[in-house]
């Protein structure tokens, strides 16, 4: 039996764009010869569709669709996931569809409820675990999160003598995570000692990032097949037992560029975007997300803009231009003084008789998120954000200034990673993209005088760790110290964290690639008088 | 027997406050000698503490506070809410503590996992009944959702042989919610032969508001106690079946009103400010978020300022002075001609050859959301955003324009409710509050000549409805033609909503008044192509 793995990208809400591939793939699967070809989860309506599922309309149009595949099933299965409706309850559901008929359909069992997954807000989980024949094969049909459970409805499949299990997934990325799904289906396949076919979801969708990678692991546990990280791919597999083992490579650096690349490209082409304009102060935060921008949309599709003002670096104009010149982007130099002098004639009166603080440094930054803005309203450019995980966490960051803009793209990547992305950048396209100075000189905001990072905050080395252990791992304060970092610098830096959970919530939208990302995956309440002492 | 219905107004995090609170009520019913005092839902840790459950040592705190209440409970009994912890699993639970003894932990057995609510995200569901015995009566212990369900826990309960069911609900406000909630408890109580004690959580936390007004209904169903709405209180009831039932008053612009000032009160409390500052434009919507913020806050803590630009009309400034007249309150005139002049002078080369457009009129708004930042920055006021409904529904505001601040009062509030409830307040304060000129002029945004909202959108009779089906009842396209709207109209209509996901997913909280506000309650993704068609 010969089955296509296609691992495509869909968009949440677009069931006829959706159902389009799918027919353009079962087309190209057949000309292969394949008996059966499988799609990812919810492939019809896109994952996650979240409150579309509360439209009528919107489950109604994804079931009628479903029935116009079973015309182009001739001489082929299919294995496509959809919404399933019944008794007025939703199931996120598997169509086993063969011969112009639906032969089965599967309502997924587990439907997790945690980080970034709202499935329980949605669906019903099924009650019964689903197989079917195929050309005198006994085929187990599962759905994600069916498959990361022990003792789940694969091993029941195999102890009812399921020969081969196939999942369905939308598995997202985040760094670390294409090793720790491995190991949860090796483990399986091992344990039930039966072969399995792992089709993952490509593509960007708002802050997840879908990597695809697609396994076929053998019934001793070993993974002979993958599809390619962050790719559309529809491969074949035939003779599973009968394949040798294939080593399974792991690169952090390269899965986040690349993983960065895809949520901005698909960021921009769903929504109908295709250029952006990004403030270019000189720092590496901008530096980075501008060279992922180009990668992503192409040179001719990026445009920087420097904007000085008086506590400007000399390197903050250079560095930029230097990265335009590497990037060979266009880089605008907008000085924003005259516009910062008449904020402060205006304000005169009641600014009178206060000092220069943050009222004035915010102000700066306003300006430019305000001319950001302007262009972008002018010729229609998307803004992306240029914030790290790190300021975003404690709020080292202007909200509507250098915050003002529709995608963050690198603000779940701590300001330690960025220099690693940097340095990987640069490495892997053989020449100094992300300019050296901006690598080495030390971090400074410049909204006054002689700034530095430093001067609010812990060196990042120390930083970051604190913020992985407090917002990735949760760890509370006890155990935080207990890591070996000391009591004030920890209690300052969570309170910080805990302090600027309004600002995160009016952040836009951040890309993310760790186990925890600022966003859906972490709802933490605004109003909380919780102080871990 | 008599039991103290304790409707207090807990508050997020704050698990030692929490406790003072409760031991405060103790103090209090027992003076008065009752038998048993009552809590609301999650008491010790507030409601809803979303991702802090979470945190380990956030709920080794709560259980350790839990323990320390048992000294308290010398010759009473009491029923306090709070999070259990099993074998690494979480229950939204209730202890039933007298004499100095934990005598019954209950585990709410119906989790709500919709509209605003995650709680299977945290918790794991009970799975028993719990009874148990005071001075002779035999009591039914429930948690809020539990008393929803038909058939459910009431049920089992009174067919077990109770006497008395007992309730503690974290029960939102949206208008018309009181008499929903009322019809339920009214239901259950009748159909099961049982009085219902219960009591509802008064405060505000983010975009929820508690309105408190705990029922207390007799075997027959019938209303014979109720608790003030928005406010704490201790009350008592001793002879639930021989009292008279009362009558349900309902008042809805009095109650979303009171709603609202709960909600900017606790906001401003609970967080630790004192202060605001508002943009008055001279409309309706500045108005209203003033007279509410000065109801809350008191006169001496509001700040209005007035940004005229050049496109704004006379009565722009005088309809802002009238009103902070009214409301005798200061406002700031700062006119923001300079500070535009100085931007189109900075972008006279991009902007060169190119026509006034939105990037103009938002460069307006911007600096308004600046200078108020600004200020906010610069004095320690909160800003207050003053869209309402009907605007962030179609995106007819300006991102980091008008829409910068810290809370959005009216963002729940649909345009023709925000008139209703301008009329109402003067009519409550027997004298002009809003300008009757802010209220009977035509509505602008004063960004370019002459403009006005019907340049762009339907009349507000027409787009409110079509908003009311679209996004608070979830219709589709056909439904909502078959109410009477035009094709055309409620196409561009639904399209607008989708469109401007993005900008709300920016705004700052806002205050929940309808049964589906934008926020937590209605979880769209950005990256849609789902068309109703």
């Amino acid at each position: 039996m010969k089955i296509g793995i296609a691992q495509i990208n869909t968009t949440v809400g677009d069931i006829k764009g959706n159902f389009d591939k799918i027919i353009s793939n079962i087309t190209k699967a057949k000309a292969e010869n394949s008996d059966l070809v499988v799609f990812p989860e919810l492939t019809l309506t896109g994952y996650p569709p979240r409150d579309l599922l509360i439209k009528k309309s919107f489950v109604k149009k994804n079931i009628e669709v479903l029935h116009q595949l079973i015309n182009f099933t001739e001489n082929i299965a299919i294995i496509v996931g959809f919404v399933d409706e019944k008794d007025g309850k939703l199931f996120n559901a598997a169509a086993f569809i063969h011969h112009k008929k639906i032969v089965k359909i599967y309502h997924k069992m587990y439907l997790p409820n945690y980080d970034v997954f709202d499935e329980k807000r949605y669906f019903t989980a099924g009650s019964t675990p689903c197989a079917f024949e195929l050309k005198g094969v006994n085929i187990g049909l599962t759905i994600c999160e069916d498959i990361w459970i022990d003792d789940g409805p694969a091993t029941t499949l195999s102890k009812n003598g399921v020969e081969l299990i196939i999942n369905i997934s939308a598995s997202p990325f985040h760094a670390g995570k294409e090793k720790i799904r491995l190991n949860v289906i090796t483990k399986q396949a091992k344990e039930n000692n039966i072969p399995i076919v792992y089709c993952n979801l490509i593509g960007g969708q708002d802050d997840l990032i879908f990597d695809g990678r697609s396994y076929v692991i053998n019934s001793s546990g070993e993974l002979v097949q993958q599809s390619k990280a962050f790719k559309e791919e529809l491969s074949y597999i035939s003779n599973i037992e009968g394949k040798d083992e294939i080593k399974f490579i792991e690169n952090e650096n390269e899965s986040i560029y690349n993983a960065l690349v895809l949520g901005v490209k698909d960021y921009f082409r769903k929504n109908g975007f295709k250029n952006t304009v990004i403030g270019l102060s000189g720092g590496i935060d901008s530096a980075l997300t501008a060279a992922i921008a180009v990668e992503a949309l192409g040179k001719d599709n990026v445009r920087g803009v420097s904007m000085p003002s008086k506590f400007s670096s000399d390197g903050s104009i250079s560095d930029s231009l230097d990265l335009a010149g590497n990037l060979e982007i266009p880089c605008d130099v907008i000085p924003i003084k005259s516009i910062y002098t008449s904020y402060l004639k205006t304000l005169k009166i009641q600014f009178a008789n206060t000092k220069f603080n943050v009222a004035e440094e915010n102000i700066q930054a306003r300006i430019r998120g305000n001319i950001l803005m302007a262009l972008s309203n002018k010729f229609g450019y998307l803004v992306l954000t240029t914030g790290n995980k790190s300021e975003s966490s404690v709020g080292y960051s202007t909200l509507y200034g250098d915050m003002a803009g529709g995608l963050a793209v690198i603000s779940d990547v701590l300001k330690t990673k960025v220099y690693e992305l940097s340095n990987y950048i640069n490495e892997a396209k053989g020449k100094e993209i992300i300019p050296v100075s901006t690598i080495t000189k030390p971090p400074s905001a410049e909204l006054r005088e002689d700034q530095k990072d430093s001067d609010s905050l812990p060196e990042y080395d120390v930083l970051d760790p604190i913020l992985k252990a407090y917002v990735e791992d949760d760890l509370g304060k006890e155990a935080i110290i207990n890591l070996g970092f000391d009591e004030a610098v920890v209690t300052r830096i969570i309170g910080l964290v805990d302090r600027n959970e309004y600002k995160r919530q009016q952040a836009a939208l951040g890309l993310r690639i760790t186990s925890r990302a600022f966003g859906q995956g972490r709802r933490m309440p605004i109003t909380n008088r919780w102080k871990d002492d």
